[in-house]
């Protein structure tokens, strides 16, 4: 019996094809900005978002960090939601590596609103940090995957714009989101000042995060980028992965959110649970009735060679990807369904 | 007519006696711990609190920042109210200072709960920081001057013994709470780690605030202090003022509070006001009537003599102190009565 | 026997006409501005350097940092001599309170070239930081009180322009150092964007530094300052005693200097002494025969009722200035001479 | 023709042997501590060193780094040769990412001595930071690849010992500085806190560096990189890189040192070269006559197929490694001995 592994959708291993465009890729040196492989990636991810370039990096967290240390300086602010990863997951990156300060919004489902926005931002008074940058999640996983739509998106550009604040994209997860809303990616450019793409979880790429953006502020990037380490060498094996997965694994993300919605009515189905939130992308995150706890539960699908993550108080998350099968979908459901609280 | 400046208990000016206090004060370089009247007024101020050592520094947000830096280190985490003036109003100063994240509690007027920082404390997981410090306002200036009773002090501090935390607090204005409550200094110490007083509050002194704690923390506090800046000479002279004023300017820190709730009594009859905190110690904030806007009521504020303070959409904040006289109170009371919104 | 302290020019205590004008001083709460001596003395020490702006603080550390902070980011460098007081006497601050790095150059008596300067730029490559500041000492602390010429200052003020960098003047001892050249302070506007002017050393103020700069880099040195815990409140009396400071005891600093050339003679005459560095100024810093060690002269100095500080191996520093009288230097003199090796 | 670079021991290409290693490479989630072969490099190096356990990174400044913040914290202070790569090269990532101070020695050839720390130790006074670390570099870079003896190490170490400091091993090129020596890798942990072993440069892996060290450090160390966004997923291909180098490439070096003493012999007898650094291993820097410059040199050595360093005015720095074949060494020679001044 295989495991199926719902923990994230960055546990998926290369398929037999992107292995070998990964061992068939030319390298160089990447510091020396002479991989051809990381150079290809990196235009070919930038274009596709209409971006002017790009930067490969190990690491969403590294990507949006990095973003934040581009728009920020000590002693400014970020605006984003009270469960979002650059501020919850990131190991207080945002204060350790650009030693700003967070003004966090409680938003629904993982979102905030361009009212918000314009709300959280300081007046100017020497007791408060400056406002200088806007951080999204798109799609939000505390938000059980919820996307934004372009309109979402442009009102809060406008307010960012009005008030010179810079907006970037925590898109850990953004072509699911693109794949639910159904818009290009190259419209975003006209929206964020810059965009984090992650290659190793929905698209199946073993390790690497993109960082898009100007021209002039990815250069200043590389040497942030330097100083955290990420300068690494012969990285084109990497970025062969990626750029197989940009140009071969997009197109089939909605199979993953079809089987997401299949499972989340299951679950919604199921008397031993009392919530499931909207499944909109591939992200399930369901509350268990009183009597269940998670210990118990997980442990009850992991006997049945099932992993899924604890994420919260009486909540799980369950994650699909290119990983799965049909087979495992349906051996999913069943096992879901047959557990007794 | 005098102007009755109530935007904060900080714009006070030191009394003949003390002014008298500060230049008769024989003074040295405190660099090097050589001011007689600066050591004489932090043994003062540690032996009130029954702590072992104290640190007289320029503002109560140094003694603030310093604490937060003895306690913290990077990639740890603070746990504190979310309108905390530590996170508020102090720039960004635990990102900025300590390269620490903070942990926002959404309190009920400013105040938080044992219950509420157990909830908060982080797990052991690599993507989180390690939560190493409880930071507690008394009395809390955005919850219009509320204050902790003992027992909820003891609780949060079991909580913090539990988990190996450290609990530091902010006490701009703890002899106001310590008079609301009727406990005694002495009894602060078993609870608290740190502790910062103001002297230039409600206690009249022109500049300065102490920091209090264990004597090694202390010696360490002193190289805080000097990279911050705050290694001043012969500060002597505004030691004398805060030593005359936890001299003599505690007892009558009663009267503060019963004038402001005379003055929060009046506000509360008064048409305009749709609602008055509860007036606790010497802080009223009240929330004006829809149709009558702040910039227009403080205008009317000011044409008779009275300053108060924007404190957010539609409220007004008010702070008694000792530089009014009876006769203010009473003219303040007219004056607010008389407004027609 | 009165004590005769040279250990620092910080030690000095108010005269009894700055004493009286401090306790006249007109005060108001400087965090909002409106301290009117605080006003005073800013407006006053910027005209004298013909700079736009100045900010009054706790001490010359925090306006070298401040103007350190403003002038730097994470991932830029400082350049400054290797025994620099920014570098060596503020706790690492340029590292705590900037993460900025610094470039270290070896000078001669504390003292550093254009050409060195210009050497130590770094080039455009993402292995380092970007060079973004030149900070001067002048007169130079551990050079002995040695001073810049203004064709010197002029000099490494054309390497800055020429590439961009800001150039920061740590006044500690400005005035000693002008007295020395004959130059007049309005002249250091043309080449520093930022000075700091120490009131507590020779000018015998009890506390304070004055920040002057650029008006709108002032304004942002306001909420600098505010993180750093530097926002003090009634702080006219402390100004009062620095405006006095400025106003009357500029013109006497060339008898400190007379005294310090005195007492350099009679120490280079002594038989125990196998070098003194060039007295330019007010300080003095001499080598002690191989067979004398540091602790046993200054003990035998103390014993005889003098205060010196060790400055190194072998090295011992004294400073003159406004507490000393002629009869304290004619016993001071007899005393070092007197001294058996 | 084939390019010969000899710009760094970084741009070596996978040979097929390990590039079939890392095709077979089981892997998993890293950040989940379950990529197999990452597991297995890390056991590897660690025993190979004596060491408890090792942390696999993309690059030797994010090993470096991390090491940093393991053994400081700000206000703390790093001991190392003024010409060490964790100063000079990783874009002052002491300051910005520790917010540590550094204190440089002048070494000879990059290398320091047990004397000069001792002296470089900063005495208890709140004006310096607290001296926490000593980092050394072996082999050292700008030293042109000299190496410590083990009594120089152990003289180092037992100064740190005294003095509760930490060391650190920037171990860039450790291989070569034991082949150099004959030491056996594991003796070095009787001396060194943490090491950082590069296994991109002369090893030959494409990416990454393990940092080595006890265990409860290494653990802490996993959330730095977590925070520096070097928490990467499936690894493991690049692992079986490093695996395959440590286990296949190490004996080779003394055949890259051969090579580099060949060379430098060429280089001493060129009439246009002034001096040539003793070559102790595979780095050779020399110093070209002052009527030829840098990039005159440089692209005569381009136009003969040949890529070398600008190292500083008038420094070349050429290193040798396993991609150079002896036909590459040969035509080297006779390219570098007909240059004509």
């Amino acid at each position: 019996m295989n495991l199926i592994d719902l923990r994230s959708d960055t546990v998926t291993k290369p398929s037999p094809a992107m292995l070998e465009a990964m061992f068939k890729a030319p390298v160089g040196d990447d510091v020396y900005s002479e991989d051809p492989t990381v150079l290809e990636l990196q235009a070919y991810g930038a274009s596709l978002f209409g971006m002017e370039a790009g930067l490969f990096c190990p690491s969403g967290t590294m990507t949006n960090q990095i973003a934040i240390k581009l728009h920020t300086q000590p002693l400014t602010e970020v605006i984003c939601e009270r469960t979002s990863h650059v501020y919850l997951y990131e190991v207080g990156g945002i204060a350790f590596n650009s030693a700003a300060s967070v003004h966090l919004i409680e938003g629904v489902r993982g979102k905030i609103t361009a009212e918000q926005v314009a709300a959280a931002i300081n007046p100017d008074n020497i007791h408060y940090p400056v406002t200088r940058l806007v951080s999204l999640e798109n799609t939000a996983n505390k938000g059980g995957g919820s996307f934004y739509t372009l309109p979402e998106i442009a009102a809060i550009s406008e307010v960012c714009k009005q008030h010179g604040l810079a907006l970037h994209l925590d898109g850990a997860r953004v072509f699911n989101a693109l794949t639910a809303s159904g818009d290009a990616p190259e419209t975003y450019s006209r929206y964020f000042d810059t965009i984090s793409v992650c290659l190793s979880k929905g698209l199946g790429a073993p390790v690497g995060s993109l960082l898009l953006g100007p021209k002039p502020l990815i250069e200043q990037a590389k040497r942030v980028r330097k100083a955290l380490g990420g300068g690494w060498r012969q990285a084109g094996y990497l970025a062969a992965a990626g750029l197989y997965a940009l140009q071969h694994n997009i197109d089939r993300l909605q199979e993953d959110h079809d089987r997401a919605a299949q499972l989340g009515a299951a679950l919604q189905a199921a008397p031993y649970v009392t919530e499931v939130m909207p499944v909109e992308t591939n992200i399930i995150i369901f509350t268990l009735a009183p009597e269940v706890n998670n210990d118990r539960y997980l442990e009850f699908l992991k006997e049945n060679g099932i992993l899924a993550s604890s994420f919260g108080p009486k909540q799980i998350r369950m994650v699909t990807h290119l990983d799965l099968t049909q087979e495992m979908v349906a051996r999913l459901i069943q096992v879901v369904t047959s557990f007794k609280a």
